[in-house]
C-alpha cells in the first residue's frame, strides 16, 4: 500500500505523453498530490504547485511518485539523486518504470539506510498463488474490450467516483501500473508468472461484505494474439457479477498487430460473458462505454445510439457524458429488479 | 538445447511417482539414455543399466537429467554433489525442479569452472517477447483438453512417433518441464511472464518449410480457473491447423477446484476451435485421445464409440490403441481431402 499524500516528479518531461500516469493520479487522486516537481529543461506542467523535497516534506507528503516515463522505461540518470534526495528526507518513493529502483544498488542501500520503501509497481509480489476460483463475497464490476486501450482504467475510475457520488462504496481495484499509482495499491497483472494470472485477480479484489462494489481495471482483449491469456485469467479470477464494454468505434485495427481485425460489439460482449460464467454463472452486462474522441458530436450520439439499441445497454462516452447512465443501471440491476435479467446476456 | 546421450539420475527415490519424469524421457527417447545412476536407498529402477558418473561419460554421455522429484521442487542435499561430479566429469546436467541450479553459487561456480551448462527447464528464457500473430509457415497439431492431466503431453508424443513411422517428417514440441527433458528443448510456458504466453508459444514451434509438424504439447484448459490464461496464449500462439481432444471420461470435477464440473466435449471442443480461429481461421479437429486407464474395456470402448460418433472424428487411447486412427484423419485432412472441411468444426 502506497501511502499520500504524493509529491508527483516530471523530471525533466517535455513531452505531455512523459506525464501520462503523473496526470492520471493529479486527475483521479488530486487531494492526494500535495505539488510537482520539475527539473531545469521540464516544459510540462499538471498545474499543481512547484515544490521542493523538502517543502513537500513540510507539508506532510508521504511518497514521492516517479511521473515522468521514457522509451526504454528506465530511470534517468537525472531521477536518481532525486529519488536519494527524497529518500533522505523521509519519503517512500513509488515508480512504474520498467527498470527497478530496487536493483539500483545505491538506491536499495539508501532506503534500507532511511527505512523507507521503495514501490515499483510494475513488478508483481513474489507470493501470489495460484487461483482457486472458489466463490467470494462482495459485488464485483469488471472493465473489458475488444482491444487494448480502450478505456478500461478510466471508466473504472469514472465508475468508482459515480458510485460514492451516490454514496455506495466503491473502490477501483488496479490491475496496471498507472492504476497502482492512483489506487496506492493493485497488481500488474501482465506481469506476473502465467500460472498465477487469475490468482493475482483474485488478490486484487478480495471479499468484501459491505454491500459495495469492487470496480476491477480491464486488461486487454479475449480476441488479442499478443495478450488474451492476461485478460482470460484475469476475467476468471475476478469471478464479476457486471461487466462494462469499452470500446472505441472506428480503431482500424487491433492495437500493434495490422492484420487483426476488432471484433463488434456483440461478439465481444458474448465471448466475455461466456468466459465469466464459468467463475460466476450469474454475470450480466450493465453498460457501453464509449471513447468517441475521434468523432464529432453528433456522429458519436449517432454510434452511441446503435450500440446501445443492439445490445439493449446504455452506452456512454465517460470523458464527454459521464457513467450516470450505467451506473444507473448497474444499481437497478443488483436491486433485485428483474429488468436486468435479459439484458445483454 | 540439451545434449544427449543421458544419464538418467533417480537418486534415492523410493517411490515410482517421484521419477515420473525420467521414466518418461526413458520411454520416449529410449536411444536418447545411456543408463540410470541410484544412490544408497533408492528402490525404484527404470529398467536401465546401472552406471556410475565415470562410466557414463566413458560411454559418450552428454548431459545428466535430474530424474527424482520432491513435494518442494527442491534440490536435495544428496544430490548435490552428484552435479558437481557430473559437471566435473564433462556433462552438463539438467533439471526439471522448481528450484534452480543456478541459484546455487557453489554450483553455478562449478559449471563455470567446468566450461559447462546447467539446464533449469522450469525456468524460461529471459528474452521471450509479446506474440506478434503474424502467421507462420509449416504444419501445426496441438493437444487441447477439458481439464489438466488429460494426456495432452502423451498424445502429442504418440502423435509425433506415429507420423514418423509413416515417414512425415514431425517433432514434439514441448511446453512443460517433463516435455522439455524429453524434447531437449522448449520453454514451459506456464512459468513465463503473462504477456509473454503467446509470444512463448511462437517461439517453442517457428515457422517450418520441410512439409512436416509440429506436435504441439498442449497445457490446461481455458476452462480452469486456475490456469485458462496459459491456455488460451498458448492456443492463439500456436496457430495450430490441426486441434486433438483430450479427454478422460468419468472424472469427477476438475482438477484442484472441487466446485467446478468437467465441461463436456462438444463443448471443449467448440470453445477451443472458436479461439484458436483467431490466429488461423482454418483450424479443425481431426480426433480425440481418450485416457480410459480407469474403465473396463468394455466401458471404453462404448465411450469412444460414444465420442465419436457425436463429434464425427475417430477416438482411441493412445495408450491402448495407439494414435493410428486419428493420424489416418490428420493425413487425410491435410490431404486437400475434402472430408475434413466439416468434422468437428
Amino acid at each position: 500500500m502506497i501511502s499520500s499524500p504524493y509529491l508527483l516528479h516530471l523530471g525533466a518531461a517535455v513531452d505531455p505523453l512523459a506525464v501520462k500516469t503523473a496526470r492520471g493520479v493529479a486527475q483521479w487522486r488530486p487531494r492526494s498530490c500535495l505539488g510537482q516537481r520539475r527539473l531545469p529543461g521540464c516544459q510540462v506542467s499538471l498545474g499543481l504547485e512547484d515544490v521542493t523535497i523538502a517543502e513537500a516534506v513540510r507539508r506532510g507528503a508521504r511518497t514521492m511518485i516517479i511521473g515522468e516515463a521514457n522509451a526504454g522505461g528506465v530511470l534517468s540518470p537525472a531521477i536518481i539523486p532525486e529519488i536519494l534526495a527524497a529518500l533522505d528526507a523521509g519519503l517512500d518513493v513509488a515508480s512504474g518504470l520498467h527498470q527497478r529502483m530496487a536493483d539500483v544498488p545505491a538506491l536499495r542501500a539508501a532506503a534500507l539506510r532511511a527505512g523507507r520503501t521503495l514501490f515499483d509497481v510494475r513488478h508483481p509480489p513474489q507470493d501470489l498463488g495460484v487461483g482457486n476460483g472458489v466463490p467470494r463475497a462482495g459485488r464485483r464490476l469488471l472493465t473489458v474490450g475488444a482491444d487494448c486501450s480502450m478505456g478500461k482504467m478510466y471508466t473504472a475510475l469514472a465508475l468508482e467516483q459515480a458510485l460514492r457520488a451516490r454514496g455506495v462504496p466503491a473502490d477501483f481495484r488496479a490491475t496496471g501500473q498507472t492504476g497502482i499509482l492512483i489506487a496506492g495499491d493493485g497488481v500488474a497483472v501482465d506481469a506476473v508468472v502465467a500460472d498465477f494470472i487469475s490468482g493475482a485477480a483474485e488478490r486484487v479484489s478480495p471479499a468484501r461484505h459491505d454491500g459495495g462494489w469492487d470496480l476491477i481495471e480491464g486488461q486487454g482483449s479475449l480476441f488479442h494474439p499478443s495478450y488474451a491469456g492476461v485478460s482470460l485469467g484475469l476475467l476468471h479470477g475476478s469471478q464479476p457479477d457486471a461487466l462494462v464494454l469499452c470500446h472505441e468505434p472506428g480503431r482500424p485495427h487491433m492495437r500493434g498487430v495490422p492484420g487483426y481485425p476488432v471484433p463488434g460489439l456483440a461478439e465481444t460482449l458474448a465471448r466475455n460473458l461466456e468466459a465469466a460464467r464459468r467463475t460466476n454463472p450469474d454475470v450480466v452486462a450493465v453498460g457501453v462505454a464509449f471513447n468517441t474522441s475521434g468523432l464529432s458530436r453528433a456522429e458519436a450520439a449517432r454510434l452511441c445510439a446503435e450500440a446501445s439499441a443492439e445490445l439493449n445497454l446504455p452506452c456512454q462516452d465517460p470523458v464527454i457524458d459521464g457513467v450516470d447512465l450505467i451506473v444507473e443501471n448497474l444499481l437497478s440491476c443488483f436491486e433485485a429488479s428483474p429488468s436486468c435479467a435479459s439484458a445483454g446476456r
